[in-house]
């Protein structure tokens, strides 16, 4: 493509870099900054260039704090007896808006995957077994992974290591999600879903 | 939503301001940034910082241009009798990437529409008439506006006001699209394209 100014190809291809945004949206988000105010481009790579230059990330569970023991952590009015492990900050999110947790967490990082060459040193797997074993009041430790051949790996591997630590290691219920119809609910979540059932409460 | 981080909070917030990226997209994005270097975050908020501080607009035809006179309006290649009236800097680059035009441009900044409230006294209409009337040279006009309601009411608006100077007025054929099935073809457009049917070439 030909642009007309050198300063809009590099901010173009500048923002192309970021995941699913591609040359064509690039532009489309150059031309709206170019008529806005300045002010607004100017609080717009403030904002980035804070969260790149001054986030932290919990010596403790590993998810994004702006202090060196995030918030969750710190909770003393918490329960710090169970730690909900997850791949990321946008899974704590997640959990956090169901309202129905009061643990702690513990962010991996990501999920053990062969094909993207991500081994388990590479996620924050060794320092989970290292707070278990120096937290002795953690006495459950839910692992909330994707269910996903990557996920189930992950959640295999991490049961493996903790064997040796008296926690009960539990996972979510697999069922069928609220608000879906059965006959589109497919097979190995629908069997699943059979085999653990649950009585029926009123 | 609840953010682990004040500053991840903000930089969603701000990211979110951008057109058709919503706030989940922006948390992606944010994570996305804190996973890579430094570095790219850097040269993504100066790219931008200087694309909104030091891009100019072309003094001529209102494109966005690094220099005062655009590199279009600058070159001497180009032939200076032809005007093409466009909407905005993206359709200079669509009529550049057919590599068919080598005139000038001319960019309106948008279209006359009353139900968003832009007035033809808000587009770059009154600098088109002052250079028509100021360059003898320029000896056609051609209206590359889309084909909506819109677009056809600027079109004419500006037939009216170029009325009075010795140019040609033309616009964008109008016809079925190159490599699209007849079938497919709305109505009007292959109303039109019947009514200005042109000699079979080989």
């Amino acid at each position: 493509m030909n642009y007309p100014s050198k300063l809009v190809e590099e901010a173009v291809n500048e923002i192309a870099k970021l995941p699913s945004i591609g040359k064509k949206t690039a532009l489309r988000l150059v031309l709206h900054l170019l008529k806005q105010e300045e002010a607004f481009t100017k609080s717009l790579t403030q904002a980035l260039t804070k969260l790149r230059t001054e986030t932290n990330y919990c010596t403790d569970c590993h998810n994004i704090s702006d202090t060196a023991i995030c918030n969750i952590c710190a909770n003393k009015l918490r329960d710090h007896s169970v730690v909900c492990v997850v791949e990321d900050t946008r899974d704590v999110i997640a959990v956090e808006n169901t309202h129905q947790y009061n643990g702690l967490y513990h962010v991996l990082g990501g999920v053990i995957s062969p094909i993207e060459g991500i081994s388990p040193s590479e996620l924050n797997i060794e320092s989970l077994v290292q707070r278990i074993s120096q937290h002795p009041e953690i006495k459950e430790v839910i692992l909330a992974i994707s269910a996903t051949m990557e996920g189930d790996t992950t959640a295999f591997y991490i049961t493996k290591k903790l064997q040796t630590f008296n926690v009960k290691v539990t996972t979510l219920a697999r069922g069928v999600p609220v608000g879906s119809e059965l006959e589109y609910t497919d097979e190995v979540t629908l069997g699943r879903s059979i085999l653990s059932r649950v009585k029926y409460e009123q």
